[in-house]
């Protein structure tokens, strides 16, 4: 019995967006999913019940974070990372990887291992594929991904081909490594913005049959017509029976354009981290609430939004940010991960009606963006 | 018909510790009660309908801080301070007066008005105490506190001669000046550490006939000893059939003496600042969360506690303040103010049951403090 089960429901009659339900230990997630990001365990500015108020059913942890602090040790002796957090639904670990993008200043990447100089007090962890696995293990995240390797672009060939090369053979350590049945691996498709070393890696990758894949190595400092043009690329080899996972991506529309070229599943620190800097999305697009333009409007973010945030008037909003107090970021992140959240489920209606098309375009039009072409 | 009605049940058989029902314009408030800080129009770190979970009634506000940021005239405009904050309950708001006092270096008093520099801008802010009572009634609370002048202690005798009867002539100015019928006015006994210029005061104001009286100028450096002398002299003083409100007191420790001197209200910033600073109170004494005895302690902060914090073990919500997530501070200001509603409620049924003075007992020896003795 698999930890983990895809149910392909449909496809969508006019794009390759897919509509389908990942079951994991920890209950079902409808995909399209976006899961909100916990590095800490903790989803920032949140309680667990908030969180799930919005509607995520799966949320993100990380593995480089939470080994140094407050060690996977820790977490594992209290029974593992939901009851640590006091979360009941699937939790997503992260390798690692995206740190020695993150925090390149403080890694030395070997064969064997990279080698993390602590950020908190200059310790060094060694993160191995092996070790990696491990922490996530005595983490007991349901989808524990491989280690990568993540550089920054733009970058040599020859530097992005060996990073990519490395990643697929710590994925295979990785998976040898397992030795939890409840929990799956997702193998992590690397290769820059190189449309054929992306194929490649999505082949080789697939031939070692992991449980789901993920593009990584993506959202940091290229542009979005470049990204879309490594998922034209990347996701018709990745397997279809498996969930497809873009990782750090993005904003309302990269999920759009995303998920109409067959993304399942995304996480992304933008609805939390712009909600504490004051930054709300809507369907009319991004509003700024320090903006004197709200000092009297009694209007909430969104009309019918059911979020938190959305109780009371932006004029209300905009004093809380310019009076520092916390409930500013608080009630912004509750209604952005409700709008991210109210957006997938549109998008998982509209996947199962065949009008995926039209509801991507009809939310660039209100966003102001230039609508898609067709694939 | 009174804005306010106070509603005298019973007297605690050993002591003067009262239990009455305080009924305001937006609703009842069972007293003895204490207030959480909503300073800016927002209690720290909590959404309204987490402060109501707490077990709290009324919370209040003030004048000064909301004069100056978004300024009343804009919280009127958006139907007043209850619609602007989302909070249906009662709200009390206090004047200003306390600022003579924590601001003091921005202030200058004359006997026309205080006039404040303020700490955002430097702008100049002139509080007669007819524009204290003018904001106020733009806000729209239920009971709008008098201008007072507090002053610092130690201070000469006649420094502290002049505030007070200052204040009493500012409280009979606030008097004439209220317009509102929805709203009550709570004058404000003053006279420093000098028990004979408090009784003085009392029965000065006693004669204005205010529907509610507060005890103000404690808390500011005077020792628990010499605030509790002060009670002693100036409850029996203040009308019996009015409420009794101590201002910006205290420990747990201090709600319970003065309860059982015949104050009826109170608020505080200890628990929500406490809680944001990693301190929670508990039936055992506080507890410091960043203590690295709490690292793998599996318990809530407290047994049969069903505040959020105590959903998690004492070792995630130490995680959360190492972290410096967002999160700790939440979860202990929510238990905090839920440890305070949950003594006061504990408090009013001893009170109805006539064993007051052994409630405060017991709790002091829990808290490892010396117990009081008769009155």
């Amino acid at each position: 019995m698999p930890a983990v089960r895809f149910e392909l429901h449909h496809i969508d009659a006019g794009s390759a967006a897919r509509r389908s339900t990942f079951h994991t230990p920890h209950g079902p997630v409808d995909l399209p999913a976006f899961m909100p990001v916990g590095t800490q365990a903790a989803v920032k500015a949140l309680t667990v019940d908030q969180v799930r108020s919005t509607g995520a059913q799966m949320i993100l942890g990380n593995t480089y974070h939470l080994a140094l602090r407050p060690g996977e040790e820790v977490i594992r002796d209290l029974g593992g990372l939901h009851r640590f957090m006091g979360w009941g639904g699937p939790i997503l670990t992260d390798s690692g990887g995206f740190q020695l993008y993150s925090l390149a200043q403080n890694t030395k990447v070997t064969e064997q291992a990279a080698v993390f100089r602590s950020h908190i007090d200059g310790r060094l962890l060694e993160l191995s594929p092996e070790r990696a696995i491990a922490i996530q293990e005595a983490l007991g995240s349901d989808v524990a991904m491989v280690l990568d390797h993540v550089i920054a672009l733009p970058a040599e060939g020859d530097a992005i081909r060996d990073a990519c090369e490395r990643t697929i053979r710590w994925a295979d350590r990785c998976r040898k490594a397992a030795t939890r049945s409840d929990q799956a691996q997702f193998a992590i498709v690397q290769g820059g913005l190189n449309p054929d070393l992306r194929v490649w890696c999505a082949h080789q990758l697939a031939d070692l049959d992991f449980p789901g894949y993920a593009v990584g190595g993506l959202s940091v400092g290229e542009s979005p017509a470049e990204m879309y043009r490594i998922l034209d690329a990347v996701c018709p080899p990745m397997p279809a029976h498996k969930p497809r996972y873009l990782m750090g991506v993005g904003t309302p529309q990269d999920l759009l354009h995303a998920i109409r070229r067959g993304i399942d599943l995304f996480d992304c620190v933008l609805p939390t981290r712009n909600g504490r800097n004051a930054m709300a999305f809507t369907d009319s697009g991004p509003l700024r609430l320090r903006n004197s333009i709200h000092q009297r409007d009694d209007r909430p973010l969104e009309e019918n939004c059911p979020c938190l945030a959305c109780r009371h008037s932006r004029a209300y909003l905009r004093h809380l940010f310019l009076a520092d107090e916390m409930l500013g970021p608080i009630l912004l992140t509750h209604h952005n991960l409700t709008y991210y959240q109210r957006l997938l489920v549109g998008a998982r209606q509209a996947i199962a009606e065949n009008r995926f098309a039209g509801f991507c375009n009809e939310h660039l039009c209100r966003w102001h963006l230039p609508v898609a072409g067709s694939l």
